[in-house]
C-alpha cells in the first residue's frame, strides 16, 4: 500500500508544483462552480503567471480562448490543474504526459476512498504517474493555497481580502480546509499555505511537510491529520523543523477508542495508542491540540511571536473576574504567574487607589475609566517586572466605531502598541469573550501594527500554555550539549532463536549493567539450598523454562522461603508442578526474597507505527487499574528518561510521599536507560522487554523479574504481568 | 457581614422591580454616555411606560422634560435608576424616600469594593434602605435588561435587534455580563434576564435567582459568580429549579490556588473547597461549566429544547474527519453513541454507496454532493433507528447568500427543518467550527424556525453531554420516589462536652449500627491477656486517651501482637509511653488485627459554607498522593452513595480489579450511611467523624479506626489520619 508513494517526490519538485509560473485548468467550464471558483480564485489572488483554459468542447471558457488538449497549449504548462470526472483523469494523465507537463492537481473523487473499483482506479492512476514521472497532488482533494506566490489554485471559494501570514495548514480532511479558511479569518491568523491532500496517491503528508519546512515563507507549520502513515519521515522532519526553530502543530484526531474505529472505517489507515502518539510528540517538539480551532490560534500566536522568550506570566487587566478565570486556567495549563518583585509592588501601590491589591493577576478596578492614567502607570510598572518574561493584557478588538467605549479602547490600544515595541517582556493581547474580528477590526489592527490577539482565556491561555511549552523546549534543546548517549548496536538475529527464560533475560539485563536481584540457577534440591544459604534466607524459587508463560498459576514459583527445609519442599514441589505443563524445565532460579520499596514497571515494547516505545510507571494497581505509565520513543535521552519520572499521577512516591525513602533518580535512571539500550540491543525482532517490578527503595534499585519475549512468541500485554 | 442582606427583598417586590411600569432616570444627562445608553436602550427595547428624566441643572434632556427630584415627578415611579456619583446617592435615596419610591437600581461605584471609605459609605447606604424598605440593585453595577417585560434598563450599548429568548442571565461581573451581550448574539442565544449584582447592597445573588426561579419567562437560568454567599438559600433554589423543571447552568470561577487568592482579592468573599462545589451542584443537579462562552452554548441549548428525551446519540455527517472528531469528544464526555440497530444497517447499505461503512457516527461520503437524495434517505434511515434518543447533524448556518454552495444548503436547511418536526429522535444541529452567527444566518434560522445551533464539536458536544446529564438526572428524580431515608436528629449537645477517645466514638459508630472490628477495652495487662484470648490472636492494641493526638507517634499503638507474651509486654509498653505525654489514659482498646482486602477512608467534616460533608475514597496513599475522594453534601440519599463508590479513580479495586474480591456494594452503602447518619446525629458541633480505614474484602465491611474531633479541639485534616 506504500509501496507505490515514495519514488517520484522531492522537495525540490515540489517547489515549482506550490509556485507554478503557469497553470492549465483542465476540464475548465462556465457552468461549473468548481471552475469559476478555481479561476476566480486565481485572479483575485494576483497570479502572475499564464491560466489556460482547457476544454475541447468550448472555444471560450471564463472569457478567455479555450484549448482542446494540454498539448494543443502554446507551452507545457507548469501545473494542470484537473478538474474533469473519475473517468476523464487517466486520459488527461496521458494527454499530459505527451505535452511532457509533469505537475498535476486532480479533483475527481471516485478513487481509492470509493470501495474495490476506486482503489483499482487509483493504482492505475499511481502507475501512470510514476512511470511518466509525473507528481500528483490528489486525486479526492480540493487544491492548495500558496499565498506568498500568489497561488490560489483551490476550488472552493476564498474570502476576500485574503489573510496572508505566516502559517501554513496541512490537512488530511477537505470538508475541514475549507472550514478553516472561515476560521483564520475569523480569529486575525494570517495563512502561507493550505494544501488538501487528498487521497495522497503520490504527493502524501511527509513530502508536503518536507516543503513547507523548507519554505522559507512557513513560519508555522499546521496539521490536521487522521493517522501519521511515515512515521520515520515525520520524526526526521519533526527534528529538522525543530532544529530550524519552525513550530509544528499538530492536530490528530482519532484519540478515542470510538474515534480510532471512526478512523479506521475512514481512510483504513492504521491508528496507533493514543498514548504513544502524546508521547511521541511532545518528545519531537511538536505541540499537539485537540480541536480545528486551538490549531489555527496556536499557529497564529506562533506565527506573530516566534519564541515566547520565557516561562513567566503576569497578567493585567480591569475586570476581578477575568483576573480569577485566567488564574483557574493558569493552574490547569501549568503556565507561571509568579509573585510581582517587591519593587513592583511599591510601584503599583504608590498608583493604584488603596482598595486595588497589587498582586498578579492584576486587576486595576473600574477606576480605569475614571482616571485612564492609573491603568497606563499599573501597566508600566508591571511591565519593568523583572520576574516576567511575557505580560498578558486583556484588550479585544472593538468590532465597530460605535463599539462601547470605541474612543477609549483606540486611545488604549494606540498607547498598548508602542508598549509592545519597546517593552522589554513580551505583550500578548487577550479578548474578553471569543467573538469573531470583524473586517473593521482587522482593518484596525493592520493599522496599529499590532500582534495576534488572543480570542478568550478558555482558548487563548492553553495556546500560550503550548508556545511556552515549545518555547521552552528549544531552549533547552540549544543549552543541551551533553548527556547524549551513543547509539546502541542491534545484536546478531541468533539471540532471538527461540523464546528466553526468565534466567536467560536476567543475565542478559545484568550484562547490560542493570542492576539485578542476586541469584543462581540450580538443578538439584541439594544445589537451591546451598544458593539460599549464600544468597541468604528468604529466598524466592522460580523455575526456568523458555516455554512456562504463566509460571505462579502453574504451580511454579514459590515465595518468601525462610530455611533450608522450605526451600527443599518447595524445589521438588514447583519442578513437579511445572513439568506437568512443559517439558523444557531446565532448573530452578534461587534469588533474595525482597520485601517493601516501590515497585516499577519498566518496558520497551514495539509500536507497531512508531517502533521500540519505553513505559515507565509504578508496578501493579497503578498500571492495571489506572493505565498510569509514561511513555517514550526509543532511542531516548537521559533527560527524557528523567522527565518520565516526574509525569505519571504517582510519581510523587518516589519522592519520598507517604512515608517512602526519597529515592536516588540518577540511579533509577541510569537503570532505566540501561533496560532501555539493553531492549533496543535486542534488534527488529524483540516483541517486549519487560522489567516488572523493578523494586526501588532509597539508593537500591534492583530488577527482581525480567521478561523478553520475540515476536514469534506469543505476546503478553506490555503493562501487565501476572504471571509472576 | 450578611446581616444586612436579608430582610425586605420579596420574589414578589422583586417582580415589580424587574418589571416597573414607570422609570425616573436621575442624572440623567445628554452629556453622559450611560444617560444615553440607558435612555436609548429603553426607547429601542420598547419600553410601554414613562420614562422620567432627573436633573436639577437641566430643563431638557435627551429631548425631554426634566425635573428637579423624585419628588417633583407626577407619580411615584416603579423605579429610579441613579446614574448620579458616589456622594449624590444617598441624597437620591432620601429623595425617592420622600417620593414614596422604593425601588432603586444605583449604579455608582465608590463603595464596599473601594476600601474602608467605601465600607462605610455602603453600611451608610445599606441601613437607609433598609430603614425605608427601599430594594436597592447594587450599587456598582450597570443596571439589568428584562427582554419579556420590554425593560432595558441597561448602561451599557446593546445590540439591536435584541436576541429575545429563555435564558436569564445573572452576574457577578459587570465587565463579563457586558461581554456576554455580544455572545449571546454571535451565538443566537435568546436572552430574557440579564442582572449585573454589583455590591449585592440588598438584593443578593439568591433573591434575584428566587426570582428568576419563578419568572415564568425564564427558562434557563445562566450564573456567572465568583462566590455564593448565601448557600442554604442557593441550595433552597436549586431544589426548587430542579423540581419545575428550569435548569441551572453555573460558571463558578475561583477553581484553583491562584483563582480563589485572585478571588479573595477582588471580593473578599469566601471561596470554598472546589471539589466540594464541584460535588454540591452535582448533587443539586445543576450544571457547572468553566467558561463564560460554555455557559451561554449549554444554556442556549436547553432554553432551545428542554429536557433532552435520553441519552443515546446517533450523528450523520458528510465528513469522516468530523466524526472521528465527534467520536474523541463523546468519549470524553461519556455521551453514548450506540451502535446502529440491524434494520438502519440493512436500510444505509441498501442507500449509501458500497464503499461507506453504515456505522455511527455516520459519515455519508462527498457522495452526498453528487446525490443529495442520498444523504436524505441516509439521515431518515437513521432518525428512524429505535436505539437513538438523539440525532446530530452536521449543519452549520451559511453566513451570507454569496456563501459556498448556498442554495444546497438552503434546500437540505429547508428539508431538515421539516425533520425535526417529525422526526422522534430529537434532532440537534451542530456547525464545523466556531464562527460568529451573522445577522443573515440570524434572519435564516428564524424563517427556518430551525432551534439552536451548536457552534462546533470542541464546544458544543460538551454542553450536548451535560444537557443530557441534567436531563437523566431529571428523570431519575422523577422515576425515584423510594429510598428516601429519614431525617437524622441531632443529640443533645452534651454529647460534645470533652474530646472523644477512639474508644468512645468506636462505641458511638457501632451504636448507630456500623461495623467496627471486635475489640475491648481493658485497665490492666491480665485484662488484655483475655481479652485477647476472647477475641483471638492476632491482636492490635492502643492506648485510650481522648486528648492523645498522634498515638503512634507517641508509641501508643501496638500491631500484630501473636500471644499472650507479646500482648503483657506491649500493654506495659504502650501505657508507659503515653502516659509519657498525657495524663488521660483510660485503659487500653484491644482488637483484632485484620489483613488484606481494601481499606477505604469515609469521613463527614463540616465545610465552611455547604455544611457537613461526606467524603468516600481509598484510604492511605489513595488519599494522600492522588486526593482521589468523591464528596456529598449531607444529608445524602443512598443512591448519591451508591454513585459516589463509582466516582474515585481506584473504584475498579472495589469490583474485583487486580484479584480483589469483589465487594458487597450494598453492605458498604449502608456502612457509609450509617456513618454518615452518626456524624449528623452529633450535631454542630461536631468537626470531623473520620473512619479510616474502613476495611472491605468481599461481603465483609468493617471499620478499623474511628476519629471523632469536636469544634473545639485542634483539627486535623479530613482526608489524612496519619495519627494511626
Amino acid at each position: 500500500m506504500t509501496s507505490a508513494v515514495t519514488t517520484p517526490v522531492s522537495a525540490s519538485r515540489l517547489k515549482t508544483f506550490f509556485a507554478p509560473r503557469s497553470i492549465a485548468i483542465v476540464g475548465a467550464s462556465d457552468n461549473s462552480g468548481w471552475s469559476r471558483n478555481t479561476f476566480g480564485n486565481l485572479r483575485t489572488g494576483d497570479f502572475k503567471g499564464d491560466i489556460y483554459a482547457v476544454n475541447p468542447r468550448r472555444d471560450f471558457v471564463h472569457g478567455q480562448k479555450s484549448y482542446a488538449s494540454l498539448s494543443a497549449l502554446p507551452e507545457p504548462v507548469d501545473l494542470a490543474y484537473v478538474l474533469v470526472g473519475t473517468d476523464g483523469v487517466l486520459p488527461v494523465m496521458e494527454d499530459a504526459a505527451s505535452a511532457g507537463i509533469t505537475n498535476l492537481a486532480i479533483i475527481a473523487a471516485g478513487f481509492a476512498e470509493a470501495g474495490p473499483d476506486g482503489e483499482a482506479r487509483q493504482r492505475q492512476l499511481t502507475e501512470f504517474a510514476r512511470e511518466h514521472n509525473q507528481i500528483v497532488l490528489g486525486p479526492n482533494n480540493l487544491g492548495f493555497i500558496n499565498s506568498s506566490a500568489n497561488v490560489m489554485a483551490f476550488s472552493q471559494p476564498m474570502i476576500w481580502p485574503f489573510s496572508r501570514g505566516g502559517v501554513s495548514l496541512l490537512s488530511q480532511s477537505g470538508a475541514l480546509a475549507v472550514s478553516s479558511l472561515d476560521y483564520f479569518v475569523a480569529r486575525g491568523v494570517g495563512m502561507n499555505c493550505l494544501v488538501t491532500m487528498g487521497n495522497e496517491a503520490i504527493v502524501n503528508v511527509a513530502n508536503t511537510m518536507e516543503y513547507l519546512v523548507e519554505d522559507p515563507s512557513t513560519r508555522v507549520i499546521a496539521l490536521f491529520v487522521e493517522s501519521f502513515r511515515q512515521p520515520d519521515e515525520f520524526r526526521r522532519l519533526a527534528a529538522r523543523a525543530f532544529q530550524l526553530g519552525k513550530p509544528i502543530v499538530v492536530c490528530k484526531i482519532g484519540r478515542s477508542k470510538l474515534g480510532a474505529r471512526a478512523a479506521s472505517a475512514h481512510t483504513g489507515g492504521l491508528a496507533g495508542d493514543d498514548l504513544v502518539i502524546d508521547a511521541a510528540l511532545r518528545q519531537l517538539g511538536v505541540i499537539r491540540v485537540d480541536s480545528l480551532e486551538d490549531l489555527i490560534i496556536t499557529a497564529g500566536l506562533l506565527d506573530s511571536y516566534g519564541v515566547m522568550q520565557g516561562p513567566r506570566v503576569g497578567i493585567v487587566g480591569a475586570s476581578g473576574a477575568m483576573g480569577v478565570i485566567m488564574s483557574d486556567i493558569a493552574e490547569r495549563e501549568a503556565i507561571q504567574l509568579p509573585d510581582f518583585a517587591g519593587e513592583t509592588v511599591d510601584k503599583l501601590r504608590a498608583v493604584l487607589p488603596p482598595f486595588a491589591t497589587p498582586q498578579n493577576p492584576l486587576d486595576v478596578t473600574g477606576f480605569v475609566i475614571v482616571d485612564e492614567d492609573v491603568f497606563r502607570k499599573a501597566q508600566q510598572a508591571v511591565l519593568e517586572d523583572p520576574n516576567l518574561d511575557i505580560v498578558l493584557l486583556f484588550a479585544g478588538l472593538p468590532k465597530s466605531e460605535d463599539d462601547r467605549m470605541f474612543p477609549f479602547i483606540k486611545n488604549s490600544l494606540e498607547k498598548t502598541a508602542a508598549l509592545i515595541k519597546t517593552a522589554r517582556p513580551q505583550v500578548v493581547l487577550c479578548g474578553g469573550i471569543q467573538i469573531d474580528y470583524t473586517p473593521f477590526s482587522r482593518e484596525l489592527r493592520a493599522r496599529l501594527d499590532l500582534p495576534f490577539v488572543l480570542p478568550d482565556a478558555s482558548r487563548g491561555l492553553p495556546a500560550l500554555a503550548r508556545a511556552i511549552w515549545w518555547s521552552e523546549k528549544r531552549r533547552a534543546a540549544q543549552a543541551d550539549t551533553q548527556e547524549r548517549r551513543p547509539p546502541v548496536q542491534a545484536a546478531e538475529p541468533a539471540l532471538s532463536a527461540r523464546p528466553w527464560s526468565e534466567a536467560r533475560a536476567r543475565e542478559y539485563v545484568a550484562a547490560a549493567d542493570v542492576p539485578v536481584v542476586p541469584g543462581e540457577v540450580v538443578s538439584t534440591a541439594d544445589g537451591a539450598v546451598s544458593a539460599a544459604e549464600r544468597l541468604g534466607f528468604p529466598v524466592v524459587l522460580k523455575v526456568v523454562s523458555p516455554s512456562l508463560q504463566h509460571k505462579t498459576e502453574a504451580g511454579g514459583v514459590a515465595l518468601n522461603l525462610q530455611d533450608a527445609g522450605a526451600v527443599r519442599n518447595a524445589y521438588d514441589r514447583i519442578t513437579a508442578a511445572a513439568s506437568a505443563h512443559v517439558s523444557d524445565v531446565e532448573g530452578v532460579l534461587v534469588t533474595v526474597m525482597r520485601r517493601g520499596g516501590v515497585e516499577m514497571l519498566v518496558g520497551v515494547a514495539r509500536d507497531p507505527l512508531w517502533g521500540p516505545v519505553l513505559a515507565v510507571g509504578l508496578g501493579g494497581i497503578w498500571v492495571e487499574v489506572l493505565r498510569d505509565v509514561a511513555y517514550r520513543l526509543l532511542p531516548a535521552s537521559r533527560a527524557d528518561v528523567r522527565s518520565m519520572l516526574g509525569e505519571f499521577r504517582a510519581s510523587p512516591l518516589l519522592h519520598g510521599a507517604r512515608g517512602q525513602e526519597r529515592v536516588d533518580m540518577e540511579r533509577l535512571t541510569d537503570a532505566i536507560c540501561g533496560i532501555a539500550d539493553a531492549a533496543l540491543s535486542l534488534g527488529e525482532q524483540l516483541d517486549t522487554l519487560e522489567v516488572n517490578p523493578l523494586r526501588v527503595s532509597g539508593a537500591e534499585v534492583e530488577a527482581l523479574d525480567v521478561l523478553v519475549t520475540w515476536h514469534s512468541s506469543s505476546k503478553p500485554a506490555l503493562e501487565h504481568n501476572p504471571s509472576e
